[in-house]
């Protein structure tokens, strides 16, 4: 997803942009998305509505559609392929690293997938059919087959003539794959390293054979935390028979890093991280609505639970007023222990060794700021109200109601995750719906028991 | 902060270390930290309780101690080195590159830091003086001064033969910096196209002068946004003079994109993003006491909106069951709205000229689901009650909310953007404060009205 480089400048491009459409100068719009660099005007189009997004797409120039495409997060991607025939696609696609092209692809139908593979010419089709047949979410597919390898028995004066035949070395290059005559991958020859040494000595002798390279299957996440533990600008990937199939790319590492923490973040919230901020509210509505059904789902648990005090509560109507002080103060720290456990998880912190002692932790906190807050919502209700009962009452469900969430918190990403449910996505409405009926439950039943 | 490689790796070390613990195997468990790559041993040490990890902090070898400090977050860090003094914190910070020095050294008062400066040889105390005279959160904090420079006259065989005469280049290395004779930044020579030229040929003659070199002053956001913007793995840093003054690599900057995306899903649960998963309960307690006390604050406020409306729940208990409904489809609603507004702010995709098309958008579908999810409700509060005016109100109080919510959403991260409030941090429980008393307040207000 395009990243603006300077709020300002966006937004002064934004601008200029608005008066040109305002007064029709589309040849000025048009000079101004192709003189962009791509990864700019993708941020552009990315940063306006979907109506205005149409028009800007027609005027991008042909050769520039494809290094703009590929800057584009998946759903703008989506809207501008699904108006154009296979042909085009292949054409515009043409010259793109294999992984980009990959990226884009994915986005269409397998039919039409199929037609632009069938449209590329032989060793395109064979490079890119080799990526796309790696799950989108694996080392394989995310990796580029723009490798350079050396065998282990040259000299580095030899490895040197043979980089300098080339025209240029692919971004990134950091260092050659030493591959065995079986194209197996057997170490890595930094540059940093090849520029050191002595030209003379072998590959063999100055080759790093500690490297572990990235078994093709090996899931994006864990391919990004070798990555930001080891410090890599670029890595090998191999099958299981250790042969080389191609290399990961921090620049795309970056990526999936920066879609990993956006995950935790939108799917709190019930929404996907690939979201277009600028979607058409026909797109955005029914999306929303599914989360918001859901939520009803469990607003209307909590109110079949306080229609079961309905008696009470028209004795003491003071509890209508309280009881939601319960219920969210519940709701607030519960979430915030779920974010702690949900965050620790993803940093890979949290395993079955510890996770009692943090259950534990938690449980603790909820206790003693359960005590602290009760002790003052209890003053606050008995002074309001002029009823110590109140006072008492509603002392007593905020502890239960901090203790519970906090227990809840800590435990619910656990067992959602050995139930392989997304933790993010669901541990939100589950501790609510605990929170909300544990408050009333505790709040209005306590009451009904006192108020007799 | 230290990641996770491999979840499974982390969870057996754990399970090794405690037996080993259990068994009082403490030469085991020091073989193992010593052992351990750095980053790994801080990982290790950053997923056990504080207790534990005092114990493992006593086991690290004096040698080892800097190296792995490095590696933990800065909680921990300032954890242990409160217990040494300046001599330590010197001898022991002694080889590490100089921006990761004056990280830790960030974590002490002022004036141990200056006691740290002045136990350092004089060599190492400049260069540290030197980033620490950076604020933290800027390029020149963010920069290490580990930079090769060149000439531009000279050609790039005798560049080869100056770096062959190096040990061994720094890490990140993938460019030479090239420099006038006053130690100007004026273009980048990357290693990969030093590899591929004609020997024979200047510098000046294949330098790239269309970089931008940083200035040392920029936001580290800005600076990521840029590096993955221009996918650079290391990147020159100047003052306003063009002097060169070091350089930035990606590593780190792969960090601060890890903070900046963990900062916005810590903020809305009012979590710092560097929380230590597993401090003290009496390091927790506290820092949730304070979100909790400004949550309770919104919570009596809706209290006071209900109590209003006391008359009006006494005659219709059903109110009172029907009440948190509104409100909490308001909370899901507005909250969806808020994170999408706060992801777009952080992606730079949000600016003055389409935010009023964003807070359009946002009450169109606030209305399209309200009134999607009012007839739902109607209907099902109708038919438990068996009372239409019931279903009428609670319909019309959920059309009111849902707007409102969606439109609270949209609005109030740009207003708290501009007085300088963080969004993510405020915006949660202005919002819930916004969609709670408009959500009683529109039910029980047109009950009120309707069973006069």
């Amino acid at each position: 997803m395009a990243q603006s480089a300077d709020k300002h400048e966006t937004e002064s491009r934004l601008e200029t942009l608005n008066e040109a459409l305002g007064s029709g100068a589309f040849l000025q719009i048009r000079r101004m998305l192709n003189g962009l660099p791509p990864v700019d005007a993708a941020h552009l189009i990315e940063s306006t509505p979907q109506k205005i997004r149409g028009v800007l797409w027609q005027l991008v120039d042909i050769e520039n559609e494809g290094d703009i495409l590929q800057h584009l997060n998946d759903e703008v991607q989506s809207q501008f392929l699904s108006q154009m025939d296979a042909e085009e696609v292949a054409a515009i696609t043409e010259g793109l690293e294999a992984d980009d092209i990959a990226d884009i692809l994915q986005q269409l139908p397998d039919r039409v997938i199929r037609e632009v593979l069938d449209s590329m010419d032989h060793q395109d089709r064979v490079r890119i059919e080799h990526v796309l047949s790696f799950d989108e979410d694996t080392a394989g597919g995310l990796m580029n087959t723009d490798t350079i390898t050396v065998r282990p028995n040259i000299t580095l004066d030899v490895a040197m003539r043979y980089l300098r035949r080339h025209e240029e070395l692919p971004e990134m290059t950091d260092s050659l794959l030493v591959v065995n005559r079986n194209d197996q991958f057997i170490g890595v020859l930094s540059l940093r390293k090849l520029l050191v040494s002595d030209p003379s000595v072998t590959v063999r002798e100055i080759m790093d054979t500690e490297v572990e390279p990235i078994p093709a299957n090996m899931s994006t996440r864990e391919v990004a935390q070798l990555f930001e533990r080891r410090d890599w600008v670029s890595a090998p990937v191999v099958d299981e028979n250790h042969y080389l199939l191609g290399r990961i790319t921090i620049d795309d590492v970056v990526d999936v890093i920066r879609e990993e923490s956006d995950h935790s973040l939108m799917s709190m919230a019930g929404l996907d991280e690939d979201e277009d901020t600028f979607a058409s509210v026909f797109t955005t509505a029914p999306r929303r609505a599914i989360w918001l059904g859901i939520n009803l789902l469990t607003a209307f648990i909590a109110s079949a639970v306080i229609n079961l005090f309905e008696g009470t509560i028209e004795k003491v109507v003071a509890l209508a007023v309280l009881m939601p002080i319960v219920a969210s103060m519940g709701g607030v720290a519960g979430t915030q222990t779920l974010t702690v456990v949900i965050r620790g998880m993803a940093l890979g912190h949290i395993s079955r060794n510890n996770s009692r002692w943090l259950i534990n932790r938690e449980v603790l906190v909820g206790l003693m700021n359960g005590v602290l807050w009760a002790v003052i919502v209890a003053a606050a209700a008995s002074y309001w109200f002029d009823d110590y009962i109140i006072g008492g009452v509603i002392a007593a469900a905020m502890v239960i109601n901090l203790i519970t969430a906090s227990l809840a918190g800590a435990v619910l990403p656990l067992i959602l995750k050995a139930l392989k449910i997304d933790p993010a996505l669901a541990g939100g409405v589950v501790l609510t719906t605990v929170t909300d009926v544990v408050g009333f439950m505790s709040f209005l039943g306590l009451a009904t028991y006192f108020y007799r």
